[in-house]
C-alpha cells in the first residue's frame, strides 16, 4: 500500500484527489490537511485560501511521514512546502504550478513570486503522463500539469512535426468556473455566471507559456491562447487552429493520433470528421479528441475536451502516482 | 418631475431601480449613491457592504436635496439614515427591512440591531401596493415588502376571509439567488449553486413575522413559512397549500381573486386550474397568481411568480414612488 | 454470476441501470435492448418511444434466457412484456409504473390503459426497498417504484404513526428534468427549462395514488401532493408538511427515524435542523432526509434528496435485484 | 403609421420582432400568422416547422395589405412567400437566409433547394444595417443577416484593410441555444445542453459563405468558421483570431473601429484590452466589441458579443425597418 497524505483537501482538486484515493486498492490516505488542520475523517469546512496560510506544521504532515504527499495548494505554499517534504524522503505531487515552468526568472511575472528552491525546477517531471516516458518511474517529483495546459498538449503534441512553422498555432479555450477553485469571488456568484459567456487572461494567462515550453515552441513561433468562462462547473473544451506544413489527409492525421495515443488507456479519439463534446468526460479521467480538416487538408481544426478536475488535476496526478509507484497507470481510475 | 436619488445602487435592487428610473418619464435621477462614494454617470464598482460602512455622508446626500429616495441599504444603514432624511424634508422609499415590522422589539431578533428610530415604525406604510388603499397618497415614509412576503401576501390575502382559521397554512417558497444580493459569497458561487437545490431559513427567516404580521394573522394561528434556493438567477415562486372554512368551487376562488385584483395593473390572475411559471414574470413588474383546487374544494394550491428584483423590490417601490406623488401607478412600468 | 438484461437501455434509467451493473462484480449483462434492436456493444441511439413499439422480440431476449431482466420500458410496453418473461421463467424488474398499483381499476385512470396482467399485480413486490422486509427475497417480480414516490414515502414512512390522522400531508415536491426521460419535447427544452420554475401536474399526478397506497394512507385521509420542475438534470427535494399527534422533540423524530433506517446503507440521517440538499447525493445512490421542527413539535418540516435516475430508479433496482437473487444489498454500488 | 404584419410570429425570433413592434411609436402590427393561422390577438402554439407548412394563405396575409411584412419563416417558405409578396406591393424584411447569398447556384449545398427567385438576389440588400449607407432606403427586400454573420462581420470589416491577405483569419463562434429555434429536437433538451459544451458544423456551416461574400473575402483567402453551443438561452460572443499587414497599436486599431462606428447606436466599443461579455447585451439591440494586441501588435483577438434574438435577427430588422421607410434608425429600440 502507498500511503498517501493530501494537503488542501478542502478544495474542489484537493476533493477530489481524496475521492479517487479512498476508492484506490492500492493507497491508503494517511492525512488530509487544510491549511492549519489536519482530518483523517471527513473534510470539514477547511480553507486553504492564501490569507490565513499561516505555515503548515510540516513535522505534523510527516508524524507518521507519508510515502507521497499531493499537494493541491497555492503556488507560493507549494513551492515552500516541498523542498521540505523531499528533505524529509516524502516524494511529492504538486498540482499548483509551482514547478512547471522551467526558468525561475519566470515565476515573478506569472506567479507573483521569487522561487524559493530554484534548484527543483531541472529535477521536477512535468506530468503530462502520455508523453513522461520512463521519466515518472521512481522520480521524486512530478509537476503535475496545468488544467488548460493538459487540454492543449494533449491536442496539439502529436501534430507538430507536420505543422508550419511559419504560421501561427492559436488555441481557443473554454473552461468551467470549477477551474476558479472554491472561494467567495462575486465574478464567480451563480448570478454574474448563469447565462453569461466572456473570454479572460487577454494579457497573457500563466498557462500560455507552460504549453509553449512543453510542445517546444521556438521563442519568435507564433501561439495565441485565448481562455474563456464557460457557465459549467466542469470541464474545458479547447479548440486548436492549425496549418499543417503540407495537405494532410484525414487518415495522415488520424494516424499522428493513434501513433501518440494508441495504447493511453485515458486518451480517446474520435472518427476523423466528429468533435467531442463536455459532457463525455466530466466525471471521467478521460481525454476525448476529435478533428476537422479545412481548405484542402491544409489546416486543421482539433478539438479536446477533458474535466478539468480529472484529467486536469486530480485524476492525472493519481496516473502519475500509480507510474511514481511502478503500479499499472489506471488503478483506482477505472 | 421628481427628484430622486438612489444609495446602494451598485447592489441588484439598487441597480434595477436605477434603470427603471432611468427610463421613468415624470422622474430626474438626482444622484446615485454607493457606501461613499457618488456618481450621477455609470455606476462602478462600489460596495455597499456593511462592512465598511463608513456612515454615508447624509450632506451630499442632501446637495441639492432630492424629493425622495430609495434606499436599497442593509437593514442597520437603512435604519439610520431615514430619520435624517425625513428631519430634512425628504421622503424615503426604504427597500430593506428597517421598519416593515411593528413592533421595535422584534428587531434585536430578527435583524440583529436594536431599533434606532422606532417612533418611526408607526408612520411607516407598509408598501404591498395592492393592499394600501390610500395610504400611500403623500406619506413620508414606505417600507418596501420583501421579496418573499410580495410573493405570499399576494397570494394569500384575498383568500384570508375563506380560509379555516383552526388549520395550519403553508408556504412552500423557492427563490433565484440574486434574493442574496451582490456579495461574496461561496455558498452562491456558481460551481455550488448550478445542478444544486436546498431549503434553508429553517429556524424561521425574517419574511415569516412580516406575512404573519401583515397578513393579520392571530399569534396562536399554524403558519409554515419554507424557503429554498432555486439554481435561477431571478424570480420568486411560491407554493401555498390552503384549507378552506367550506368547500370552494373555482368559480368562488376565482371570484376572491378577481375582487381584490380586478383593477391591479401588475397582478395577472390564470384561469382556476392553471399555474403560473417563473419565466413568464422574470424582467417584468407583474405577480401571476393561479390555484388548483383539491379535495372537492375543502384544499387549494396557490401559486404565485414575481420578479425578486423587480416586483419584490424595485419595480414595487417605483410603484409606491409614483403613488406618493400623485402619478399614475404604472409610469415607467409598462 | 447474475445474467441481467436491460430493456430500454437508451434511456436516461436505463443506460443508469446498465453502467450500475456494468461495474457490479456478481453481474454479467446479458443484453442491452432498445425498442427492436440489440446490442451487447454500446448503445447507439436506440429509441424506445410507444411510437415505434413494434413488439419487441421476446424470443431474442430470451435467447440466452437472463436470469432477470430490468425493464426501463413505457408502462404499456412493461404490462405486456412482464407477463411473457416470467413464464419464461425469467425473472423481471419493472422500472416503470405497470405494476404499481394493486387494483386494476386504476389503470385506465392513471396510466391509460386496462391492465392486460392484474393477476400479477398482487404477486408484484412494491421494491421500496429498506420498507421490503424478506419479501424481495427469491421473488419473480418487482415493482421498483417511481422517483417522487420514493423520496415522498423514505420521508414519510417512519412518522406516520406519530402523525395527526385528522390533519392533512403536504408534499412539495421538486424533480430535475432528467425525471421527463430522453425524448423531443420543446417543453423540455434548455431554453424553455433554463431560468424556470413551475409547478405542475396540478390535477393529480400518477404517483399520487402510489405514495398513498404504499403508505396506507385511509381513503378520506388528506394528502396534497404538488409536483414541480426544476432546471437541473438530476434529483428530487420533497418537502412534507406534517403535523403530529402531540408536541414531539428533535429527539423524538430523530429516533424515529434511526429506528427506520439505523441499518440501511443508503439512507443518511441528517442531525435535528439541519436539512439535505440536492448537490449532495446527486450520482449517488443514496437517501438524505433531515428535518426541523416547528410549532413546538407539533409541525414538521421533512425534507428528503436522492437521485431520482438512481435512488429514484436504477441504483433501487439493483438494491432490489441483490435482495431477490441473496446478494448483499450494497454490491455493485459503493 | 407603418403597417407591418410578422409570419412565424410564434417562434424566438418571430416573438422578438412582435414584442418590439409592439412597443414601436411607428408602427401598427396588422397581423401576426403561423403557419396557416392567423391571430391578431396573443401568439398561441402555432408551429411554423416545415413538416407542416401547408401554404400560408397569402390572400389573408394581404387583406388588409401591410406596408412590410417580416418573415420569420424557414428558408424555403421565404423563398417562395417573398415574390408573392412583392409582387402585391408589400415590402419584405425576411430573416432567414433564402435572399442572403447572391449565387443561386449556392442554395442547393447550403440550404438544401433550388431557389425559386433567383431574380430577386441581386435586388435583396444585405441588412447589416451599419455597413448599408443609403441602400435600405425605400428597397423592397432585405435580406436580414444571419446571428453568426451579424456578429462576426461587425468584428472584422472595419479592420479587413489592415489584414494580411496571404494569413488566415479564425472565427471561433460560440452561441446560445435560442439560436436553434422553438422546436421538439433531444439534442436541445437541457439534460443534454445543460453543463455541456461542444463544437458543430464542422463540415460547414453556412454563414459561413454568408461571411466571406459580405466581407468581400477572395476565393483563395483563409477563413475558417468554428461554430459552439453554449449552455445558455441568449446570446453570440465571436473571437476572431486575425493576423495585421503590419504591427498596429492600440490606437491604430481603436481607430478603425472608431471610424466604422463612432455615429453607430448599436455597436459599443470597449476600450482597448477589455473584452466583453455575454450577459452585457443579452436583451438588448446593442453589439459590444473589443479586442487584445498580440506579438507586438502583428496579431489581433477581437471579440464580438450580441443577443442572437436581437441584433442578430428581430432588433436588426426592425433596425432595417426604420432605414427603409425614413425613420430614426433607433425609433422602438432605446
Amino acid at each position: 500500500m502507498i500511503r498517501v497524505s493530501v494537503v488542501g483537501a478542502a478544495g474542489y482538486t484537493g476533493g477530489e484527489a481524496c475521492a479517487l484515493l479512498a476508492r484506490h486498492p492500492g493507497v491508503r490516505i494517511e492525512g488530509r490537511f487544510g491549511s492549519r488542520a489536519r482530518s483523517t475523517a471527513a473534510v470539514g469546512a477547511l480553507d486553504l485560501s492564501r490569507s490565513d496560510a499561516a505555515p503548515l506544521d510540516v513535522e505534523t504532515l510527516l508524524d507518521p511521514r507519508p510515502d507521497a504527499v499531493l499537494l493541491a495548494t497555492p503556488h507560493d505554499v507549494s513551492a515552500e512546502l516541498t523542498p521540505r517534504l523531499l528533505a524529509a524522503g516524502t516524494r511529492v505531487i504538486d498540482l499548483s504550478g509551482a514547478f512547471r515552468l522551467a526558468d525561475p526568472a519566470d515565476y515573478p511575472r506569472w506567479y507573483g513570486f521569487t522561487h524559493p528552491a530554484p534548484d527543483l525546477l531541472e529535477e521536477a517531471v512535468y506530468g503530462l503522463t502520455e508523453w513522461c516516458d520512463r521519466r515518472l518511474d521512481g522520480c521524486r517529483l512530478v509537476a503535475n500539469p496545468g488544467c488548460y495546459a493538459t487540454s492543449a498538449l494533449l491536442a496539439l503534441r502529436p501534430l507538430l512535426p507536420a505543422l508550419d512553422p511559419d504560421q501561427g498555432i492559436v488555441c481557443d479555450a473554454k473552461s468551467g468556473v470549477s477551474g476558479a477553485g472554491r472561494r467567495p469571488d462575486a465574478a464567480y456568484s451563480f448570478a454574474e455566471v448563469s447565462g453569461n459567456f466572456r473570454a479572460y487572461g487577454a494579457a497573457g494567462h500563466r498557462h500560455e507559456p507552460e504549453i509553449r515550453q512543453a510542445a517546444g515552441l521556438a521563442p519568435g513561433r507564433s501561439f495565441v491562447f485565448v481562455p474563456h468562462l464557460l457557465p459549467v462547473v466542469r470541464g474545458i473544451l479547447s479548440t486548436l487552429h492549425v496549418v499543417f506544413r503540407a495537405p494532410m489527409t484525414e487518415r495522415d492525421v488520424a494516424g499522428l493520433f493513434h501513433e501518440a495515443y494508441g495504447r493511453a488507456p485515458f486518451v480517446r479519439l474520435l472518427p476523423a470528421g466528429e468533435l467531442p463534446e463536455l459532457a463525455a468526460v466530466a466525471g471521467t479521467p478521460r481525454c476525448d479528441i476529435g478533428f476537422v480538416l479545412r481548405e484542402q487538408g491544409r489546416r486543421g481544426v482539433i478539438v479536446s475536451v477533458l474535466d478539468n478536475l480529472l484529467k486536469g488535476a486530480a485524476s492525472q496526478a493519481v496516473q502519475n502516482l500509480n507510474r511514481m509507484f511502478g503500479r499499472d497507470e489506471t488503478e483506482g481510475l477505472l
